[in-house]
C-alpha cells in the first residue's frame, strides 16, 4: 500500500517503540503497572504536565471514557463539540458505559467557546434535566485546529467560574504541542483531566490519561479496571511512551507531521477544483474536491470522504509522512484535475 | 527480579511475538482491522476453531464483556462458579458494562458441572427472578483443573437442553489443549462463543475472542468498539498472535508451562509442611503452607496467598519458567522448612 | 390555587378515575397483574389499538423507556425531535437506562418528517458510530402540534423501507385522537410500540405501553421489572385506565383540553404584544410575549416561560379547565397588557 | 377471591388511603413535588424518622434503587443477605441500573450479623475487585424475622468502624416497628438510608425514601427522575402516606397482620405435617409440609411454595386478614391433613 492520507493510525509503529518494547522484555516484572517501567514513565508523564497522576490504557476511546468517569456521575451530562470523537466516533459508549448524556454543540471550527458551552447550560438544578458538569474539548481537534493557549485559559476561567470541570481529549495532543510552541504542561493547565495519545503519533497501542486535580486519583484504578483498560504486564504500554519521550520523539513525530500537512495545503492552494476548509493547525487538511476528481483520486490514495454531500475529503499526514509522499499525491492531484472529465 | 511464581502474567513476550510486532511494522496499512495481518491471522483463527468469526481485543476482561455482550440481554444472567475469574476478578465489569447478574456456584474444583448449573435455574419465566441464559466455564480454570473433553460435552449437552448458551473464558486454552492433548476445535466444539488469551502464553497484550455461533457475528463490531476494544492499529495484535501460531509455538509454550507446574508439583509433594490442593492439570500449583513457611517464602520468591485464613498460596508458571527456576523454589522450600521457626 | 394554565399535570383526578379504584378495592386480587382489572382493561386497550398486548406502568418517562428498550440494543441510537421529552425531559434517562445514543433532530414545529429521520441516518454499518435503530414520534408533540395520519403513514413506510422501528411517546394520545377525530388504532398503525398516557388526562398516576409488534411481547415483563415499572397491587393501575376508558371518559377529557386551548388561542389573537407560535392542535398554546407582561402575568396564573431570550411562554389546558377559567386569564391578560408599563 | 395468604400485596388499599387521594383531588397543584400535601407529609415523614429529607416513589425495588443510588458508585459492591428482595426479586435491577455488584451472604433467618458481613470484606483496595461499600438489611426480612435494635447498633457500628454505608430495605418496616415495639427513628438511627414501604401496609402504591445522612441529599431528585421514579401528580402519592399516618393507621395495620401471622403459626403449631421456619417476628409464617398438604390446599387458598425441594411454603398475613381468615385456613388444614391421601 502507497503512502495513507487516509488516518494518522495507517501510519505503524516507530521504531523507538519497537525498540523499548524489546528493552522492556528482560526478565520478569509485576503485573498492573508494579514494575519499574510504568513507575518511571508515569513519573516522567507527571512531571512534564506538571499532573497528579498518570495511568496507562489501550486506545483512544478508552482514555476518554476513563478521564470522564471521573468527572461525572450518570445524571450529569458533558458538553461537547458536535464534531466531538467522543460524539461521532465512539458508538456510543460514553452513553453505554457512563450512562452518561452528551450535550454537543454546533461549532464552525471543532472548536468550543465559553459562549457555545453556555448555549448548553440551561436547566441546572432542574431535576428533569441531565445536569452540565463536564465539558469536553479536542487539543487538536477532528477539523484539524487547535486552541490557543488564551482560548484555553477563558474555557479553563470560565468552567471554573460555572462549576464546570473541563476534559480535554488529547489523541493528537503533540500535534498541538508542536504547533502551539508550547509545553505539555501549557496544554493541560485548565484540565482536571487529560488524555495523551501515543498511538497516532508513533505507538502500537498505548494512551496515557493524566489527571491533573489531585482530588480525582483515588477512583481511577477501579474505574480503568471495570472500563477494561487495565493492562496486565503494563511494562510494554509504559515502554511505548519510554520510546516516544526519548529524545523528544513525540515532538518530532508530531512536528514532521504537522510539516507535511502544511506542504499539503500549499501545494493545494493554488489548484482548480479544490477548496480548502478551515485553518491547517495539526496534520489534517479539509478540502472541498470538484465531485469528479473524488473517485480517482481515491482509487489511488486512501482517504476518507468527510462530507458527502459537499464533497469535502479529509487528508491526515503522520509521523513517517515524507515531502517525497506528499509531492506525489500532489502531482497526482494536478493530473487527475487536468485529464477531462471521465464522465 | 528473579523468576516469578506469582503469574504468568509476569513473564515478558516471547521473541517471536516481538519479532512479529517488528514485521507488522512494514510500510502503511488500513486501519480497525482492515489489514492483511488482521485477515490472515483472524481466517488462521477461525480454520483452527472451526469457527464462524474471530475478532482480537485488548485483554482477558474486555474478551470477557465482548463474549459475553453477544450471549444475554440486561434481564438475563449468566452462570459461572463463584471463583471465576469474571466474578472475583473483574472488579464488577460484567454488572457496569452489561447490567447482567451473575448467578456464582461454589464449586469444588473450578469446574461447572450439569446438576451445578441446573441448581441456579430457578425462577425460569418469573418476571421478578434475573433469567438465567448463559454459562460461563473457564478452561483451564482459575483454580489450574481443565474440563475433559466428556465433561464438556455433557455441559454442553445441558445447555443445548435448557436453552442455556455456553461461553468459555479461554484466558488459559493453550494450556487446557496442552494438557488435554487436544485440538483448539475440540475445546470450542460446544461453545457459542469462547476467548483465547495470548497475553499469558506470550503475546504482550492480544486476546482473540472466537465466535463459534455464526448467528452471532453480526454486532461484534459494535459491541467490540463500543467496549473499548477496538484497536486502530489492530495489524499489531494480528501479528502477536502470528508470532505465537507460528511453529506452533502457542502449544510450545503451554506445555512448557504446564510442564514446570507438575515439576513444582512433584517437588513439593514431599516437603513436611504442604499440601497440594486441587489436581494440577495446567500452568498453576496450590499448595497450603504451613503458616511460618509464608513470610520467608514471599520475601523471596513472588506469588500470592490464594486463601489467607487457609494460608494457601498459588504458584504459577510460565511459558518461560525452565526446570532450573523451578529446583531453585524447590529448593528455597525444603531449606526454609528446614530452618528453625523464627517466632 | 387558581386554575393553574401551568401544565396538564396541575390538574387532579378525574372523578370516574376515583370512584373505579375503590370499586377495584374490592377483596383481595392477585399481584403484578394477574387479577380481573388488569386482564380486562388491557384487552379493551388491545382491542382498541390493535395491539399485541399492553402494559400498564407509573408515569410517561416509565413508558417511554420501557417502550424503547424493546427496540434498541446499547449500540443502538434513537432518532427524535431535538424538543422530545426523552431528549430534554428525562434527565437522561435514556441514556443511563438504555445506554443507548438519542440523535436528536432540530425541527420548525416538534414534528419529525422522513427528511428530517434521514439527516441522521449517516454511518450505518460503520462500527465507530451508533447504529440509527429507531424512530421516537411524540403525538402530540411537546410543541402543541399534531402529525397527521397522513404524515404518520409517511413516517411509518419510511421507517419500514429503512430498517428503522417506529416509536411514539404517547403521554397526550387521546389529545391527538380529538384532534385528528381518528381512533386510537389508527394513531397506533405505524408503531411497533406507543405510550398512551393516563396521567395528563385524568388519572393519578398511570400510563400504558402498547406492543403493536408481536415479535416484540416477551421480553416485556422482564423490562418492566427491570425498569422499576412493575407495580405489584396493578388493579388499581388497571382501574385508573377503566375509569378513562368507561363511557369514552378519556375522549370527552381530551376534547375539553382542545377545545379550552383553541378558545385561549382565539381570545389571544388580538392581543398586541401577543404573538402566537405554532399551529394549535392539541392542549397547548405558545405564544411571545411582550417581556413586561410576562412577570405580572406569572405572578398571578401559573405557568411557564417556555423560551427565556425569546419571551416564549406556555400555557396548557386540561380536562378539567374551563371556558370561565380561559375567559377570566384572557381579561387578565388584556388588562396587564393595557395597563401602563410598570418599569 | 377468598382473603389470600399468598402477599401482603394481594390486600386491596386501605379505605383511609383512598379518602386521602379523594381529599387530594380538590383542586389544582403543582407537580412533581412542589404542593401542600407533598410539602407537609414529607415533614412529617421527617419528624418521625430524625431524617434529613423524605421523597416518595412507586415501588420497592424503585425505592431501594434510588436508596442505593446515594451510596455506591459502579465499582462499589452492596453486601446483601442472599435471600434478599434486592438479590432473588428484583431481576437484577441493582446490577442494570447500578451497574454494582451485589455480595450476597447465606445466613440462617435472612439477617446479617458483623461476621457475615465481615466475609465479604476480602479485596479491599485491590482494583481487580469490587469494592465493598454498602451493605442493605431488610427490616423486616424476607423470612420474617426482624433485626433487634441491639443487633442493628452492632452493625451499624461495625459498618461505621469499617467506612461501610448502611441501607435498610424497609418494604415491610411497619411491621418491624410493631413487633419491635419501637420508634420509626429507632429503626432508622443506623442507616444513611432506608426506604419505608407504604403498598404493602395499605396503600395503593406509594413507597418513601428516608435520607438520614445529610450528605446524601443533594443528588436524590435527579436519580429520582432518571431512576423513573417522579410522579407528576404527587399529591396522590402523598396523600396516601397521609392516610396511613393519619391516627397512627400505618402501625395498627402492621400490628393487626403480625398478630394474624401469630394466630397462624400458634394454630399450625400442633398440626401434623407442618413444621415452621424461622421465628414469626412480623406477617410471614413460613412452613415445611408434608408435601401431600400442598396441592390441595393451594388449590383451595393463594400462596407461594418457597422452597419447592423442601415443602416450604410462605403464608403471608395483612392488614386486612382477619381471626375468621385465619381459622378458616388452619380448618383447612387440619381438615386436608385428616384426610386420606389422595395419591
Amino acid at each position: 500500500m502507497p503512502k495513507s492520507f487516509g488516518s494518522d493510525n495507517h501510519a505503524g509503529a516507530h521504531e523507538a517503540v519497537l525498540r523499548m518494547l524489546s528493552a522492556a522484555n528482560a526478565g520478569d516484572a509485576h503485573g498492573y503497572g508494579d514494575d519499574p517501567w510504568t513507575n518511571q514513565v508515569s513519573q516522567d508523564l507527571c512531571a512534564r504536565f506538571g499532573a497528579a497522576s498518570a495511568y496507562f490504557v489501550f486506545n483512544g476511546t478508552g482514555a476518554n471514557l476513563l478521564g470522564l468517569s471521573l468527572l461525572v456521575r450518570p445524571f450529569e451530562a458533558v458538553i461537547c463539540a458536535e464534531s466531538a470523537h467522543l460524539n461521532i466516533d465512539e458508538c456510543g459508549a460514553p452513553e453505554r458505559l457512563l450512562g452518561t448524556k452528551l450535550l454537543p454543540v454546533d461549532t464552525p471550527d471543532g472548536k468550543l467557546t465559553p459562549a457555545l458551552v453556555a448555549s448548553r447550560l440551561g436547566g441546572r438544578g432542574d431535576e428533569h434535566r441531565a445536569q452540565p458538569r463536564a465539558v469536553c474539548l479536542t487539543q487538536a481537534t477532528e477539523l484539524g485546529t487547535c486552541y490557543s493557549l488564551a482560548e484555553l485559559a477563558a474555557l479553563g476561567e470560565f468552567c471554573r467560574a460555572q462549576d464546570l470541570r473541563l476534559y480535554i481529549d488529547g489523541a493528537r495532543l503533540a500535534n498541538a504541542a508542536a504547533y502551539l510552541g508550547c509545553t505539555l504542561a501549557d496544554l493541560a493547565a485548565q484540565a482536571d483531566v487529560l488524555s495523551f495519545g501515543g498511538t497516532k503519533n508513533g505507538a502500537v497501542a498505548a494512551e496515557a490519561v493524566i489527571v491533573m486535580n489531585p482530588d480525582l486519583t483515588e477512583t481511577v484504578p477501579f474505574h480503568r479496571k471495570q472500563l477494561l483498560q487495565l493492562g496486565s504486564k503494563m511494562r510494554f504500554s509504559a515502554a511505548q511512551f519510554a520510546g516516544l519521550l526519548e529524545n523528544e520523539i513525540w515532538l518530532a513525530n508530531a512536528a514532521q507531521a504537522n510539516l507535511m500537512a502544511q506542504r499539503l495545503a500549499d501545494g493545494l492552494r493554488d489548484v482548480p477544483g479544490v477548496t480548502q476548509r478551515y485553518p491547517v493547525e495539526s496534520n489534517a487538511v479539509f478540502a472541498e474536491l470538484d465531485p469528479r476528481l473524488i473517485e480517482p483520486l481515491q482509487h489511488e490514495w486512501g482517504f476518507y470522504v468527510w462530507d458527502e454531500p459537499q464533497h469535502v475529503v479529509r487528508l491526515m499526514t503522520a509521523f513517517n509522512t515524507t515531502a517525497a509522499d506528499v509531492d506525489a499525491f500532489l502531482a497526482s492531484v494536478r493530473e487527475v484535475e487536468a485529464s477531462p472529465s471521465r464522465v
